[in-house]
């Protein structure tokens, strides 16, 4: 078993080399990861420049590769032939959830739907630390292995085709258990900011308070505001079918 | 009614000047668009960096605002305040198709899912002038009226909520009339192309053939290779509900 372990919080990210380690214990990993932070940045695939690829090593002295591209570029070049026979993605683990919403924009998830369209199972991990009251670097340790036991279930079950799963660990020590869920709402408190540069010219920050969410039992949010592991079955069919027969109505 | 222009191939590209001719026909129109190509940028919010936003003009003279941030930025910008009473974001006009997965890489589509989660409703229009043999600029006449006509169907009817609407154009003179589809299955034909650089450094691009599809009935492709302009009905909820039991049963 051959597991691509990459991030969207850049190949030196502390989520990253727990990630790494836990998947070590169950097969062959080659990491390629950006070579810096592309949270937020989307499902990119970089078709009008060329990228870099070059070997670096992480915290703990394992050998890996970094890229200039975004999380989904390196699953890109990993399964277009960079790196042979991959049998298995995984991404994270992120410091913050990844819940509602936040799936189209985040890099952990995008990267896990660039395998899905490589044939390949993706799984996207992320940690609930915005919860970590103490501060500080969150420990990632539960979370690890928690992408552990999972990656382990998909390795033995197989993933039904077109689907990534989408994981988010709550920030505990000890879980209530798993909850199968669906996306749920993201509530995004963002503010327009706007600042004068030095210069006297305007500029604007996205700004505002952290996101919340709807705390819906059956969602992902839900789950985590319980306590449990939520896993979410993702597919990237996003039709409304709901709406087409309102539409069909319409009578273009 | 106040209606936002956008696009993901920047504010000077000539589909966002016809689909804003277009829609000064409806409303109020103001264009708010990136300053460079943005074209597979995915669903981007950039917090790490502030934006600048500056006024310039478009080919007809017509004032438009210009940002250095994705085109989702330029929605959540406008919309979070920059832009007052934003009523409708429209986006394009892109000249490829953006069908199956590429929804989910497409910045033009992209744009209208920030529009979604602003709550205002969102379309996307796309040109299929891949279908162009002649070469040369496009004419995006035929797709601008489309795009009128669609406007001011959402205009009279309003769009269900949570849903954006896809827009793709056969590149014809003539249509044979409007399908309300479903996401279909884009078949990549990504390869990689290693080269070496002058200095003898190994780099890499996301090379191959273009994209074709599944040549289904009821989908995006489908409707195009058939002469149809195709309508799909998008939402922000990936849920694979299909896979939720399959998950349950592997007893977590």
């Amino acid at each position: 078993m051959h597991i691509l372990v990459t991030n969207d919080d850049g190949v030196q990210a502390p989520g990253l080399l727990a990630l790494a380690q836990a998947m070590r214990t169950l097969g062959q990993v080659t990491i390629l990861a950006p070579n810096r932070n592309w949270s937020g940045a989307g499902h990119v695939k970089t078709l009008d420049h060329p990228l870099r690829v070059s070997e670096t090593q992480i915290a703990d002295g394992t050998p890996a590769l970094t890229s200039d591209g975004a999380p989904s570029d390196c699953v890109a070049l990993a399964t277009l032939g960079l790196v042979e026979n991959v049998d298995l993605v995984v991404s994270g683990i992120n410091p913050y959830s990844n819940i509602g919403h936040d799936v189209t924009y985040s890099g952990t998830v995008t990267a896990a739907m660039e395998a899905v369209i490589a044939g390949v199972p993706g799984l996207a991990f992320s940690l609930a630390s915005q919860d970590n009251r103490s501060g500080g670097l969150p420990d990632f340790g539960p979370a690890a292995q928690v992408a552990k036991q999972v990656a382990k279930k998909v390795m033995d079950e197989g993933l039904p085709e077109g689907v990534l799963l989408n994981v988010n660990v709550p920030y505990l020590k000890e879980f209530k258990g798993f909850l199968i869920t669906r996306q749920g709402l993201r509530v995004y408190n963002d503010e327009l900011v706007e600042r004068v540069d030095p210069r006297g010219k305007l500029y604007y920050w996205i700004g505002g308070e952290e996101p919340t969410g709807v705390d819906e039992p059956g969602t992902d949010f839900g789950a985590l505001q319980a306590g449990y592991i939520s896993i979410t079955p993702l597919q990237l069919d996003l039709t409304a079918r709901d709406a087409m027969e309102t539409l069909r109505a319409w009578n273009f």
